[in-house]
């Protein structure tokens, strides 16, 4: 079975998980916090970063390295569907949610309130919080502007689009960072992301120290 | 023609530029600033990013989903050969100098010696200069460790790992951010590089104002 170095709140993590469930396999999970720099971490992947995967001696970094991979070997629901065009606006959106918002929102959330509560116990920056509040809802506009003319982010088909934005979102809203009041389109389509076999599971996991806002798993929110 | 919406120090537009002259594409560049949020830009692009390209109708953000689109769309010298297994190491190396390599040497460099000295006409910050040195000297090493068992970056054959690497490396090397000296596996392989016609006219241009150090263009540096 794969084993896939990952933590709870690794949203990368969330998105290589995502993607193996709609594809259907199986996975054996390694927990792994990367700013402990741990020699097994590190040995798989130089750059010393979740998620990592690995088989049998094959060894595969990066979530988008991982994903592509599963998209050529694995058939089942395909995530990068459609003409190249289509498949070039699924990859814009995909690398919108991995590194735009990851940088504007995700990567502040985990810093501010997740690392200084468990890790160096100090009090988040409100200044910091702030801007990446702005930019949480700059990104939700986004989402309903998206949502308003398609049926799912890159278009009428789910796909690594979704899985990505799907990914950041959650750690963002266990990290509650995101308000979703006034934002319906994005609420309705995360709705049913939440509601999926495949995605569902993810929203049960904790990071010990600290649980997330009463709305985060729940369909109704 | 395709139009490429750039500027000569953005090192994804040098990866996109160098995809489309090894694909034989000829391409329109105009030139773009990001910083200063040209209405045209944010109209192609929400994301307000170079590279962008468009024709008829048809745009293109992101340096990967351009990449992917014309390794999708023309044959010719494919850069993501191989097996699936190959072409996860690629796209992992092509990951690593695209996100690794410049949040830890380009992007520092970029503000530090491009920006502060045109446009907020600030000294750079020492301490950020030295920490962006370090790290470049960590990933000039582990070039030298991948280039002493492999011919090109991720395997035997030159692809987007290359690519992508040599887009990085160049804007940092205009920007005096590569020490050279007790690298030699890492300069033999920008070396055969920079000698190719279809990456060194890209090192014949300048960013207005603010000159290259003498040995970036040459062969012999």
């Amino acid at each position: 079975m794969w084993r896939l170095h990952q933590f709870p709140l690794c949203p990368f993590s969330r998105k290589v998980r995502f993607t193996l469930a709609v594809k259907g396999l199986a996975v054996e999970l390694v927990h792994c916090l990367p700013w402990e720099k741990p020699e097994g971490l590190l040995a798989l992947n130089p750059a010393g970063q979740t998620p990592v995967i690995a088989l049998d001696g094959l060894v595969i970094a990066d979530s988008s390295a991982i994903c592509h991979y599963f998209e050529e070997t694995v058939e089942r629901v395909p995530l990068l569907a459609g003409t190249p065009e289509e498949r070039a606006e699924t990859r814009r959106l995909t690398a919108w949610f991995d590194h735009k918002f990851y940088a504007e929102v995700t990567a502040p959330l985990l810093s501010e309130r997740m690392y200084k509560r468990l890790y160096t116990r100090t009090a988040p920056e409100a200044a910091t919080l702030r801007t990446a509040s702005r930019a949480a809802e700059m990104h939700l506009d986004y989402l309903d502007w998206l949502l308003e003319r398609r049926r799912w982010l890159s278009g009428s088909a789910f796909g690594l689009a979704d899985v990505a934005a799907a990914a950041q979102l959650s750690v963002a809203d266990y990290l509650s960072g995101l308000q979703w009041d006034g934002h319906e389109p994005a609420r309705i389509w995360y709705s049913a992301l939440k509601s999926r076999p495949t995605f569902r599971p993810l929203l049960g996991e904790r990071m010990e120290g600290l649980p997330p806002p009463d709305h985060y798993d729940k369909l109704d929110f």
